[in-house]
């Protein structure tokens, strides 16, 4: 993936290198750090049309002082969803690339399932003028499931056309292990449309493990007991170590980097919410973490720079060394890993355009209206299958219980903790409603719905209140989706009208807004932490134990569709 | 490069890799080497369709008895020139499979000189067949430099063409690295051509090694001190430590691997002599050597699996776990690393094929006849250059001495060791004769000669009497090329009949021969050791610092031709 170079650039970076020219700029006087021999060096890097030339004693044209500093790479991000920010690229690179994050291979299967190939292409597009440097990985499961509804399946084809796009680098993560390791010809099919594929494998073992690997998969970021990374790292795959905001894998995993040193491990956020990187930061934070744990920051930095590098074939990024492209932090210290100043292909960064979201991407709410008798579940009593909530975890537990009844109907009951969950089909306006129970969230009047939930991005709500239900689901039709909280009128709202997954809003208004719903979701009643981001997984049909879709309620781990009563 | 897979063999590597089938092959009872952890492993190894299904506890169709055994990887050596062993491809392969070495990557740069893309073609076509993996760079400095002649000179549309076959990994050694750190366009415009290419880069140091990394040269193997070896580490080059007939620099290199661990660095043999391996070994002398200098066997084996096979993108090779080819080898301790028994993708090593030789690569003498008086030097007395030989050591002194005269011709003076040494150019009938004097071969009488002579593989004749000289190029013609000793006549001889480089015979009499040379050359009075090795450098423009070609006396340091007289 190193740019195609001209005879002109090439003839001037070696002329520079040998000392016959001067640098665009020489950064001078820190300690330079070489991935390779994890050591740091005393010397000028000489920089020239944004790639490191040289490191020893140069001159240039500008100098930046670098006295005090750690001069390092700058950090790439192994895998992430870019949607989870809940921000346009532009403002996502506003707020990583000060952290030191310079390129992230991101997996687009949030706006995939929302709006299909067409979707991938307006972001890929939409990333060109970032200085934030995005790579994609094609994303292999659009639906995660057959029991999900997206707008459209992504099928081989599609994959085969994304893959020709020139920032495309393989298959994103193979979610449906169990058709790969079962041999199943359509993943088959898509595994031989690429050499470079992310896994998802979590809890595989054993043979399975090897069977999943032998298909060609190269790496997990689903691991999270220091026993699986080994097993891993043994039969050749890649450890993408992955701290997100539910589900942080870091604490468990460095024990591997501490055993075997950092070789084929590297570091990935998967999904962070806005608040989890303005708060925490981003790869930056996983550095200081693992230092904190006892990884050297040699150790450490390797993982956040040369080995994600390494791993997805970008030979041009993740070295400050000849031919490398001059992505550079200037560190005050070997703790914090939070740079004092960030250069992206050997310039500051400077202002960053706006994406321009074109009006078909705004336009994804496809459904009617709806009226609180929509959210009716008639009921004669009996036991019924009921989502439980556990805090912290994505997985739910499945549970069995009696429903309140009430005039021939199964209702919310707010003293039972039990509410009522309704996903709604958004993209083709087919009117289906899968309608379940939720144990756990506390929540004791009106509703709280989004259109963010994975991986299909249909509506889901959670209330005990059908009026509120549907006046959650009309408030998300008019803003074009988002999150939003009612009572007897809406009381907070965030709006993610681009494709219903992303602000176009500025992160300090995001964040102003994020921290409104919340707390009208406790205002609610709602006790159980962070519940917008399990109200994002309550629909995730590859997730165990029990999860509802449009098409009602699954059974994960038969990946089947079960009916309320028991 | 991993071989392209179809739907079928993938479904039934999956499909054992479950246990779900039997293996065609599962070696049991060894402890098997992760290269990934540096770990021994119990478990079986699941072989199917050639390649690794999985690593655990699995049935086959057949077993194989590793008990008491460690199951390793099959070695890569890194960078090689085949025709350094005078061996046809086949007859190499009988070689070096049974010690261990399952592929390497070589540079055809010998039959390059003499054959020109032809050549290079047609050693291609001969490897198809090989059980030994065979992969080429393609050879970027042919002729090594403007005042060698070889056949052809390759273009760089020959480059290009080279590059396009299946087997050709990137760009050979650019041994014109004055040329490279120069900025020449002529070097610009091949290494454009490819995104790996090999490096050459004898004793380069400081902003002009920075020049060469910035040019996107990948490796050195032409380090032969630590102190170069952590220059070029640092500078993100790998180092392939090189263990030739005539270069060694294991035991000087290996330190770096004591202190930076092993990441990087990966081991080649270059040019050896058939001798070399017979008696040494191949790369399994290098793991032997290097563990005997305190490496451990673990990194030992992975700069000789591994590291070689990640360097040239063969990412099939190098590893035993899931979708890795089974390359695979027994060893029965750690200590002399000569494999009990070696399987080539999945498979025992059976009879191997032998090479058809077509007869337009057997006729490569293009030069007529000659007599003693081709080689008379008419002189008047004065200082003349001297080349002078260095034992061990393939760069030469430049000397300055009076010649004996006689009759008004510069004469050989065997009591001074003063020898007479003459570069015939053979590829295009030219006629064309470098004449000069050599001191340190020992030759009290006679002659010897040979069409090996890199790079451009012209008759380098050596002797202290011309009508011997004119007799070793005589039965070099008939030979068809060759490696001749003469006193009053033949008195030894190998003949290297394809293109005037390989024999054509068996191992055994290849050694046989040869042994026979070198006694030849020693009842001819000759002292210095290896001296058909020493021979074969006389003529290599590239080396400093005296050397001789057929366009005559070669000052190495300021490439330029120089007159006999001072």
């Amino acid at each position: 993936m190193r740019p195609a170079e001209t005879a002109e650039r090439l003839s001037r970076r070696i002329a520079v290198a040998r000392g016959d020219e001067p640098a665009d700029l020489v950064i001078r006087g820190g300690r330079v750090f070489s991935v390779f021999t994890r050591e740091w060096l005393d010397g000028d890097v000489a920089i020239v049309d944004g790639v490191v030339a040289g490191v020893g004693e140069y001159e240039g044209t500008e100098t930046l002082d670098a006295t005090g500093h750690h001069v390092v790479p700058g950090f790439v991000d192994a895998h992430v969803h870019l949607e989870s920010s809940k921000l346009l690229v532009d403002e996502f690179a506003r707020l990583v690339l000060p952290l030191g994050t310079t390129a992230v291979v991101a997996d687009p299967h949030e706006i995939a399932n929302v709006l299909g190939t067409d979707g991938v292409h307006w972001l890929i597009d939409a990333c060109e003028e970032s200085p934030l440097e995005i790579y994609f990985m094609a994303s292999s499961c659009v639906p995660a499931s057959e029991l999900e509804s997206p707008w459209r399946a992504l099928t081989t084809g599609d994959l085969e056309g994304l893959l020709h796009r020139s920032r495309v680098l393989g298959l994103a993560e193979m979610m449906n292990f169990p058709g790969v390791i079962s041999g199943s010809p359509s993943e088959l099919e898509k595994l031989a449309l690429a050499r470079h594929v992310d896994g998802h494998a979590p809890g595989v073992t054993g043979k399975q493990l090897q069977a999943y690997v032998a298909s060609g998969v190269g790496s997990d970021h689903e691991t999270s007991t220091a026993e699986e990374g080994r097993e891993r790292l043994r039969a050749g795959m890649w450890l993408l170590i992955r701290e997100a905001s539910a589900a942080r894998n870091l604490q468990a995993l460095i024990p591997l980097a501490l055993e075997y040193g950092p070789s084929r491990i590297a570091f990935c956020t998967d999904d962070r919410e806005p608040e989890h990187i303005a708060d925490e930061g981003h790869i930056n934070s996983m550095v200081r973490d693992a230092v904190a744990l006892g990884v050297t920051p040699e150790d450490g930095l390797v993982m956040a720079s040369l080995n994600p590098a390494t791993y997805h074939g970008l030979d041009h990024l993740g070295a400050l060394a000849p031919g490398y492209q001059a992505d550079v932090l200037l560190l005050p210290d070997l703790e914090s890993f939070a740079p004092d100043f960030v250069l992206k292909a050997g310039r500051p960064i400077g202002e960053i355009p706006h994406v321009q979201v074109p009006e078909w991407v705004r336009r994804t709410m496809h459904l009617d209206a709806v009226a609180a008798d929509d959210f009716h579940v008639p009921w004669q009593g009996g036991s019924a299958r009921v989502i439980g909530l556990i805090p912290n975890q994505i997985v739910t537990a499945a549970l069995v219980d009696e429903l309140t009844v009430s005039d021939g109907f199964a209702v919310a009951d707010p003293a039972r903790d039990l509410a009522k969950v309704a996903v709604l089909e958004r993209h083709l306006g087919t009117r289906r409603v899968g309608l379940g129970f939720v144990r756990g969230f506390g929540i004791l009047r009106g509703a709280f719905g989004a259109t963010f939930s994975h991986d299909a991005h249909n509506v889901v709500v959670v209330g005990v209140d059908d009026r509120a239900m549907a006046l959650v689901v009309e408030r998300l039709r008019e803003l074009g989706g988002g999150i939003v909280a009612v009572d007897e009128q809406v009381r907070a709202e965030l709006p993610l009208p681009v494709a219903g997954l992303l602000s176009d809003r500025p992160l300090g208004e995001v964040l102003e807004a994020s921290r409104e719903i919340n707390a009208a979701a406790q205002a609610l009643g709602v006790t159980f932490p962070a519940p917008f981001q399990m109200l994002a997984f309550l629909a995730l049909s590859v997730i165990p134990s029990l999860k509802i879709t449009d098409r009602g309620l699954v059974d994960v781990d038969r990946l089947e569709l079960v009916p309320l009563p028991v």
